[in-house]
C-alpha cells in the first residue's frame, strides 16, 4: 500500500513534489489543491486537481497533505488549518517566526490527533541537521553557513519592485576567502558583507535612469545596503537564456579543536540546478517520516531534529544497517 | 547533574573520550577500566583507574561505559557482557558482522533492561548518517563513499608484519579524478582500484632485501593486490616526522537528478588531524544520546540511523529550533 499524498499550492514547489513523489515506489499523489480556478492549473504529470475548499472531503483518501505555500503570509494559516484535518509536512522558513508557528502547530495538532513537520528543505532542513549534528560533538568552534552561489528569489522581486525595472535576477555568492579562512580552522568573526557578496542583472525598461536604478539598489536596507552588491544591466533575451534556471546551494562548515589541540574540519555542501525541485525531493521524504511517526502515534509538531534518520529513508531497519551503516 | 560516563579500555579511543567529554559541561569521567595493571596506566587527565573486573562495583555510579576496544576481538564479547550492566557506547566497526552484533546486543540489552548504541564514530558513525539522508531523497544517483587522505591502522599494522619492515605507515588516497566523476554526476561504476591509492612509508632493518619488500607489500591479497600502491622507503627518524600523526577523512556523495532532469550534488566531507579523537568526541556524544534515551525507556540496540539529532545535542529542544533550525 502507497503512501497518499495531497499538494496543496501549486507553484514551483507544488510542482516539484509531484515530480519527486514520481521517483517513489512508496508514494501517490492523490490530488492537488488550489486556491486558483482548477481548470486553469496545468500539473506536469496528470493528476486530479480540486479546488482548496475541496480539502476536507479528503479526509482518509490522504495521508499526508504536503503544504506547498509560501511562509510569509500562507504557510501560518494553512498549517494550522490543515493539521485540523490532516498530517502534514511544510518548508515554513521565516526564521524569526520558528517557535511561534513551532507552538501553534504543536497546539493544534495535538487537539487534532494529528502530526505536522515543519520547517523542512534544505535550509531549514538538511542545513540544520549538518549544523545540529556538527554542534553536537565536544570542541571549540561555531557553525558557519555560506549560501550560494544560486539565486534568492525574495531579492529579485525586491529589485523588480524599483521604479524602471522590468526584470531581474539576484545572485547570492558566498566570499571564497571567508571560505578559505573557515576551513583553515580560524574561527572567524565574519560580517555580513565579509560572508557574501550580491550579483544583480537586471533588465531596465527603455528610457530608465539606469544610474537611479543601482543606486537604489544598492542602498536598499535589509536586502543590498550591507553587502558589496554590483549591478548589471542585461537584455530581456539575455535574462531568459543565461539566468533563467533557479540554482542555489551552500555550505555548512564547523572547524572545530580537540582538547589535544587537533584540528577537524567537518564540511556539507549542496549544490543544486533547481532550488524548488530539491526541497520538494526533501519534502516527500518527511512525508514518508510523518507517515511513519503518526503510525506510532505521534501528533503535534516536529522538525527535522526529532526525527530519527530511518523514519526519511525508504529501505527497512535491516536494510539499513546492512547497506549504509 | 552531569551525566557520568566510564570509560573501558584506554587507548587512543580511550584518551581521545577522556580529552573530549572534559570539553563537555555536562559530562564527567568516573573512572576509567583497564585490563592491564591499572597502576602502568598513566592517563592524559586525572582519573581513578580500575582494573577491569571492578566493573560491576560501578553499578549506579555510572551512567553510560563507553567501550574503547577493538572490533575484531574486544566488542563482540566486552558489549554484551557491559550491557549486563550500564548502558552502553561502542565503535564496532566490522561492516559484514553489523547484523549478527546487532541482534546480540539488543537482545541482550533487552532482556538485562539496558541500551547500547553501537557502531557510532564516523565510518560508521557521521558517514552512515550522510548515506542514509541522502539516499533517503528521491531522485536516481547513488551513494559514494571515499576515505582519506588518511592512515589506515589496519594496513600499516599489515605492512609491519612483512618480514625486514621494522616500522610502517600506511596512508589510503581518494583518487581525485574519480572523485571528480562523482561530482559530475556521471554515477560512475568505480572498481576498487579506481577509487583509492595507497601510500606506504617504511622502514626497513639494515640489509632487507627491499625489492622483495615491496614485492610482497604490493601482492598482499586483500591489503594492496586491487590498488595502486606506492612504496616508499624512509628513515626512522623521517617517519617519525613526517608521519608520527593519525590524520583522516573522507567524503561522501551523491548526485542526483530530479525526475524533471535538474541535477544536484550532495557532499559531506572530514578533514581530521587525529582520527581516534574525532571518533571519541563522536562517542561522547553519542553516550548523551544514550543517557537520554534510556531517560525515556529505551531498551536494546540502536545505531545513529535510530537517534533523533536532538538527543546528541547539548542544547535543548528550543534553543535548537531557536538557534540551529
Amino acid at each position: 500500500m502507497k503512501i497518499r499524498l495531497g499538494i496543496f499550492g501549486y507553484g514551483n514547489l507544488g510542482r516539484g513534489v509531484q515530480y519527486a513523489a514520481s521517483l517513489c515506489e512508496d508514494m501517490e499523489v492523490v490530488a492537488v489543491f488550489t486556491r486558483r480556478d482548477p481548470q486553469t492549473v496545468k500539473t506536469v504529470l496528470p493528476v486530479r486537481v480540486e479546488p482548496a475548499d475541496a480539502l476536507a472531503s479528503y479526509v482518509g483518501k490522504i495521508d499526508v497533505l504536503i503544504l506547498c505555500g509560501g511562509s510569509a503570509t500562507d504557510l501560518p494559516v494553512q498549517s494550522v488549518q490543515a493539521i485540523r484535518l490532516f498530517d502534514t509536512v511544510d518548508s515554513f522558513d521565516t526564521h524569526a517566526k520558528i517557535p511561534a508557528y513551532f507552538a501553534a502547530l504543536d497546539a493544534t495538532g495535538k487537539e487534532a490527533g494529528h502530526l505536522g513537520m515543519m520547517s523542512v528543505g534544505w535550509d531549514p532542513g538538511l542545513f540544520s541537521l549538518a549544523r545540529a549534528y556538527f554542534t553536537a560533538l565536544p570542541g571549540t568552534g561555531d557553525a558557519y553557513t555560506f549560501w550560494g552561489k544560486g539565486v534568492s528569489q525574495g531579492h529579485s522581486d525586491a529589485i523588480r519592485r524599483v521604479a524602471g525595472v522590468k526584470d531581474a535576477r539576484q545572485y547570492t555568492v558566498p566570499v571564497e576567502s571567508a571560505l578559505e579562512r573557515v576551513r583553515r580552522g580560524e574561527n572567524p568573526q565574519l560580517s555580513t558583507r565579509e560572508k557574501h557578496t550580491r550579483e544583480c542583472y537586471v533588465v531596465a525598461e527603455e528610457g530608465a535612469d539606469l544610474a537611479r536604478i543601482e543606486r537604489e539598489i544598492k542602498q536598499m536596507p535589509d536586502y543590498f545596503a550591507d553587502y558589496d552588491t554590483t549591478v548589471h544591466f542585461i537584455s530581456e533575451q539575455e535574462l531568459q537564456e543565461k539566468h533563467g534556471g533557479i540554482p542555489h546551494g551552500g555550505f555548512v562548515l564547523r572547524a572545530g579543536n580537540s582538547a589535544a589541540g587537533h584540528k577537524y574540519l567537518m564540511e556539507f555542501s549542496l549544490k543544486l540546478e533547481s532550488n524548488p525541485e530539491f526541497t520538494s525531493g526533501v519534502l516527500v521524504s518527511c512525508a514518508r517520516a510523518v507517515y511513519r511517526l503518526r503510525g506510532e502515534g505521534k501528533t503535534g509538531a516536529v522538525t527535522v531534529f526529532d526525527v530519527a534518520p530511518k523514519y526519511l529513508s525508504p529501505l527497512g531497519e535491516e536494510l539499513l544497517r546492512k547497506t549504509m551503516l
